[in-house]
C-alpha cells in the first residue's frame, strides 16, 4: 500500500494483525486514531502497554490480573471450596456477570486438542490437582461445549474421580430464547439427554 | 466490570471506544493484546502514538501524509492539471489502488453537511479554490454518492464553474458485477439517465 505514508502504512499493518480485524477495518481505525485529540491517542497507546507489561496470572487461580493473588481469590466471602474449572479468562468473566456463582474459579488457558498439539501437562491441570490437595467438596467443569471443551471435561473428570470429590459438568441445551427451528440437531439431542422432571 | 483487574479494564474501555469495536470485540482484542509478546505489543503502541503525532496534512492536497508534501503531489509524473476532489484520505486510496488515475488530489476532509453543521467553510474548500489560481485543465468531483456528497459536489461545480475550469463528476449507477434485482431504485433511475451510446 503506497497510498498512504509510511507511519499510517505501519499503523493499518499493526491494526489488521489484531484478531477480526481486516485491512478495510484496520484502515477505519487507523483514521480514527489519526483524528483523535492526541491525549485520547496516548491514553490507548499507554494502556495497551500498561496492561500487557503489569498483568500476570494469580497465584490461586490463574486467571489474568495484576495483583499477586486476584479480587475473587481474595474475597473470603466467596466459597473457597467450589472451584469452577473455565478455559480462559473471558470465560469466568462470563459467569461472573450472572452474579450468581459465590464459588472461585480456576483457569486453565486453553483445552486439551490433539488437533492443536495441546496436552494435558500445556494447561493448567497440574495446579488444579495441586489445588485439590487443600478441602475442596465440588469441582464443576464449565469448558466450552466444544469437542476440545468436552474432551478436557473427560479428562478431567476422570482424573478428580479417584480422589473422591465431586465432579459436576455444566448442563448443555437448547439456549435460553433460542428456538428449536434453528438449533443444530447435536444440541437438540443433548437437550433431550439432559432433561429433567417437572 | 469488575471481573478484570484495573488494567485489563482500562485497555478494554479503550478499545471499545474506536469505532465498529463494541465491549465484545474490545475484549477479545484485549485477550489477544495480553497474550502476545512484548515486542509486539511494543510495535502496536508505538505505531498507534507515531502515527498520530508525526502525521500532517500535505501542504498541497490536504491528504494525512508524514512528509510536508506527499508522495503523489511531489510525482513529476503525474499530471498536476487534473485534480480530483475527494472527501477523505481513505477515498484516495480508493482510487489509487484501481492504479489508473494519473492526475493529483484534492481531500476535502469532510461533505457539507446542514444536518451535522458542516458548512463550506469548514472543509478544505478555500484551498482548492487557491490552487485552481495555477493552470488547471480539470476538475474531477469524486465527493460520495450521498446526499452529502451531492450537495458538496454541486456547491463546488458553482463555485469552479465562472473560472471557466472543466468540472466533471464522476458516474453513477449500477455496480459492475452488482445484480439489478437488488438494487435500489434510485440507483437505478441514475444508471438511467446517465446511460451512453454503444
Amino acid at each position: 500500500m503506497e497510498y498512504y505514508s509510511n507511519q499510517i502504512n505501519r499503523l493499518v499493518e499493526e491494526l489488521s494483525g489484531l484478531p477480526g480485524i481486516g485491512s478495510k477495518s484496520a484502515q477505519r481505525l487507523a483514521f480514527h486514531i489519526l483524528n483523535m485529540p492526541k491525549e485520547n491517542v496516548e491514553k490507548l497507546s499507554s494502556a495497551i502497554i500498561n496492561a500487557r507489561s503489569n498483568v500476570r496470572y494469580c497465584k490461586e487461580c490463574f486467571t489474568l490480573t495484576d495483583e499477586e493473588i486476584c479480587p475473587i481469590c481474595k474475597n473470603t466471602n466467596r466459597n473457597h471450596k467450589v472451584i469452577m474449572v473455565v478455559e480462559n479468562t473471558r470465560d469466568l468473566a462470563a459467569y461472573e456477570k450472572t452474579q450468581k456463582f459465590e464459588g472461585v474459579y480456576h483457569v486453565l488457558h486453553g483445552a486439551i486438542s490433539p488437533m492443536l498439539g495441546i496436552g494435558p501437562s500445556d494447561i493448567r491441570l497440574k495446579e488444579l490437582m495441586q489445588r485439590l490437595q487443600q478441602e475442596v467438596d465440588e469441582v464443576i467443569i464449565a469448558t466450552n461445549s466444544s469437542l476440545e471443551g468436552e474432551t478436557t471435561a473427560m479428562y478431567i473428570s476422570k482424573l478428580i474421580k479417584p480422589t473422591g470429590i465431586k465432579v459436576t459438568r455444566i448442563a448443555s441445551g437448547v439456549p435460553v430464547g433460542g428456538d428449536l427451528e434453528y438449533i443444530d440437531e447435536v444440541t437438540l439431542l443433548r437437550a433431550l439427554e439432559g432433561r429433567t422432571e417437572l
